[in-house]
């Protein structure tokens, strides 16, 4: 059996494995995957062969709140599954990079505390993906882990959409727009390479949506400008978070209710967007589902920031190709799609209805000025590649 | 002599004061202005004849905080100006309306003690409009007094508009999206429908830029969206306020940076903006004559925002017919209006350089799909007007 690599690629509300192997040519190629759904009742964690055998499932203990426990467990299984000395290593998704980091990097005890200082930026999600990393690397040692990062694919970002109207001095310190989901973004401008060279050139909005969502405007396959900034709490409307508000809401719930800043964070990250305003759930699947008035409010809300702020994205590239719709909601809900479309169709963009209902590649129709595809991501692949070019790079043992 | 109505229009910098007598036909008829700008080095109250002929000029005391001294002074001589009787109500720009005033209001100290609590939502203006009133009140308590709301006109907002993705029970309890400027707007609406009954039924965006700056989405002369929200923190990158920011931004400045609700309202609302990024001025025309690469950011950073958020607007709109430059900035600022145009021309829009150097009314080219218009505006007519219909709706002894 050749050399694999493990993918932890832990979100806001999931987690997700996939394990490759690698080909000759150096390519990961999916021997199985797993995920766990914070949203379910008794969370669990089942890894699947592609042909859908389960080959592992798991629940989570109440006390594994990160699920490291579960996640060592399943790396035992690995290396029964493999065949123990085939796993060379481990790549991790990892949100925020901050300013220091723009590429992938071969974890240390010392980068991981790096990474840690930035858990403020990011507190949704920066200890769901350093927890892990600890875990592994207490038990162990020797396996090299690569962390990924979120932000890395928008270093291509212009200073003018890096920058926050604050005094200078403040924005030297970091405070500056970072923008996320970088390895989904990643991973469809190389599928749009691969489906035409000249599609990779064109003017693309890709909206990622999932429990967290954001905007990329791509030209010529880099990140000219993204709706999430200095944490991913800007930009849409998300399944708790509240995407972009007046910034004098907070001043106000702290000056006039005495919210604090931790209570303003519980709020914003935790209580808000879909969940908030629909009083029901995060969830969309379920949203779409009910027949509540709160339930539709919700969903409004949600694609009048994704048609709002595409616009803002169609500006920054002063026009429209390619309209890319991927992540869970983004790949799996028809309606959202049909009803962002509309909005949208004053930019000239044409939905085929039937495409759209089948969720097939291209849902425009024939005479749309723009073209409108749907492109499930697969940041785990992108991980991968990321690792076996550090490896390449930087030699297996040296860490 | 006839009637008369004394307006005070105070802004996050200045005041600006207009006297007017009422014709027979109601319509309120310009006598002089006055106006005290902050930006100067020593403000001085200024009041000038239609042709320029200065009737009064003081300095303002250092201890006369909100200008309420020098606002009696002017008041008794505009007594002596009119002849003692004449005048019949002093109208004034009162910031935010809250939930609760959507239309103007007659004041009485209990209306001004309600609207003295909207002063968080509004903590650079609330307090400036409020101060002349009550010093008014205190000196001439049978003189009427008006006011008029900057967020009255956005009752028109569609409820996805003013909508923020929180939870229900807050929303429920005003913090939502109220929009300023209101008063312009309206002015904006009337002269529309003035230039051509068709103009007013078309999509426009109004860009009104002063110290404080909003864009305003019209449909048949009503705002449906609108840049401002809760506070008028939000939204366009202002003098010195920061505009659209990250909420993150403010929670890692409070908790890793220990800074209070305090800090965060001075350095957003005061040290933010054109200020903060130039380190310079918060002054447009300041930036533009400066060499200084910090100032072109500055306005860089300005010109950007009201692109990007130009394009939400005509989103809302489903696409535009008219755009429309007015306050200090938009009106005489021509390098502004050039960049703005230059940077939406992806919309169909062509600036003539030519008109738009000259300041002309019409400055598209006669091609051009989207006709771009210059309108002065006039908050103080649109107020004088409101003060003239609530004296004839109320009478002018019943406060």
């Amino acid at each position: 059996m050749p050399d694999a690599v493990l993918v932890v690629n832990s979100g806001s509300s999931s987690i997700k494995l996939a394990l490759f192997d690698i080909a000759s040519d150096g390519e990961p190629r999916l021997l199985c995957r797993g995920s766990l759904d914070e949203h379910e009742v008794e969370p669990r964690l089942t890894i699947k062969e592609t042909d859908g055998a389960i080959l592992y499932d798991r629940h989570r203990k109440v006390a594994d709140r990160h699920g490291e426990e579960l996640l060592l467990d399943a790396l035992n299984w690995v290396d029964g599954y493999l065949a123990s000395d085939d796993l060379i290593a481990v790549g991790h998704r990892v949100v925020h990079g901050g300013l220091a980091f723009a590429t992938p990097v071969r974890l240390t005890g010392s980068i991981v505390n790096e990474l840690e200082k930035l858990t403020l930026m990011a507190p949704l999600h920066q200890p769901r993906c350093l927890s892990p990393i600890r875990a592994i690397m207490t038990e162990r040692p020797e396996l090299p882990q690569v962390a990924c990062f979120d932000t890395a694919f928008h270093h291509s970002l212009p200073a003018s959409a890096t920058r926050f109207a604050i005094p200078r001095q403040i924005h030297d310190t970091g405070i500056r727009r970072y923008g996320f989901h970088g390895l989904s973004f990643e991973f469809i401008a190389g599928r749009l390479q691969e489906l035409s060279p000249s599609a990779g050139e064109k003017r693309c909005v890709v909206a990622h949506l999932g429990s967290g969502a954001s905007l990329c405007a791509m030209r010529d396959g880099a990140s000219i400008d993204t709706t999430m900034g200095f944490t991913p709490l800007d930009g849409l409307v998300m399944a708790t978070r509240c995407g972009a508000i007046d910034p004098g809401v907070l001043l106000y719930l702290q000056q006039q209710r005495g919210m604090s800043a931790t209570d303003l964070e519980d709020l914003l990250y935790r209580d808000s967007g879909l969940l908030g305003v629909s009083g029901l759930s995060g969830d969309i699947r379920a949203l779409l589902a009910s027949e509540s008035p709160y339930a539709s409010e919700a969903i409004d809300l949600f694609v009048d920031s994704i048609a709002r702020q595409s616009a803002m994205m169609v500006n920054s590239l002063h026009g429209l190709d390619c309209l890319i719709f991927t992540g869970g909601i983004g790949e799996h809900a028809q309606e959202i799609r049909r009803r962002v479309c509309e909005q949208l169709s004053w930019l000239g963009l044409a939905l085929d209805a039937d495409a759209n209902k089948a969720g097939s590649a291209c849902i425009s129709t024939r005479d749309s000025s723009i073209e409108i595809r749907i492109i499930p991501t697969n940041e785990e692949l992108v991980i991968a590649r990321h690792c076996v070019r550090n490896l390449a790079e930087c030699g297996s043992d040296s860490a």
